[in-house]
């Protein structure tokens, strides 16, 4: 028996949103490079979106520009669907991050499909405001996405940073986003950068 | 070395901030009762928190009121952090769900203090609110709670239902918010509760 036997209500809308949502139930299964910080395992993509979801609710008084919470919250919770399809792409990869924007967009494509035209639409203009960066509640969501796996690095000896052979360089060109939108973060960021070096987390 | 050692920025607001991020990563270790839809292991409260979210930018055209999605978005994110402190409550265990929200409240107090003051009041009025149900916006985020678990028990052979050898008296007093705020999509819940009874997996 398919999905199909199990979700069929009388509004085609409605078995479309509830199949879209068991679909998405994928994202527990999409496994980030990021150590939990109990170190017992690898975080999952559903993880990491809630984490940073909480993390916006925070951390918009340090933002240079004025955020609309409730709409970076939201970017956050989406920001990783299309990784269902396309998978989680490690920062400190340069090889993967190679082709990560069209492999991203057909996924896109994909799993908006699903669901109702305009919603599909919607969904799919948040991830790509997310994505270029431009607008100032694109800018702090993704400064919430950059300090979360800072973050847990600094909390588990610099776990990914250590497994990526990451350079300071890296890191920087990685946290440049929370330099411009959040500087005071990344007075906190500079001095644990300068301390993961000393540690050999990082790579001078 | 303990946390503060990694924390330490100049501002103590912010140091407050942080060390409550990385505390709230605990979510991912409290383990629910529901089943994930590939049935490898049960969720847990971050998967959840983010799966009612994502859920909450999708339903509010079947809410009988009207919704702000923005706050019941946040209000799923935080629905649940006091479990960190008090466990997740099985909701069809009627014995655990005694002095729940003393429990809770006692969580909460710890929780919460954790934040600068005014911000700790908001995500615990946040939360106060959704408990409460007596908000539009709490109303559909309570919905996107009870459904997101029942979608699951659908899809999983009735998993928690068949565990708690629960009732459908149980089953429609746990899905009632949904009736009340919800009709159309109480409708396809209902039709799955005759279908889940008719399986077994539900008691008459």
């Amino acid at each position: 028996m398919g999905i199909d036997d199990f979700i069929s209500s009388d509004i085609k809308r409605l078995d479309e949103q509830l199949i879209f949502t068991a679909e998405i139930d994928k994202m527990t299964s999409v496994a980030r490079r990021t150590l939990l910080l109990d170190k017992s395992r690898r975080e999952n993509d559903a993880e990491h979106s809630w984490h940073i979801a909480v993390m916006a609710m925070l951390f918009s008084e340090y933002a240079i520009e004025k955020v609309d919470i409730g709409r970076s919250v939201q970017m956050c919770v989406v920001h990783d669907l299309v990784e269902i399809i396309a998978g989680d792409t490690f920062a400190y990869d340069p090889e993967g991050n190679m082709g990560k924007k069209e492999r991203e967009e057909k996924a896109a494509d994909i799993l908006y499909a699903k669901l109702p035209e305009e919603q599909g639409q919607h969904l799919r203009d948040l991830w790509e405001e997310f994505d270029a960066m431009e607008t100032a509640d694109a800018k702090y969501a993704a400064c919430m996405d950059r300090i979360q796996p800072f973050l847990h690095n600094t909390l588990t000896d610099g776990f990914t940073w250590v497994e990526g052979n990451t350079s300071r360089d890296q890191v920087e060109k990685r946290m440049a986003i929370v330099k411009e939108f959040m500087p005071k973060v990344y007075e906190w960021m500079e001095k644990n950068i300068d301390s993961a070096i000393e540690k050999g987390w990082v790579r001078p």
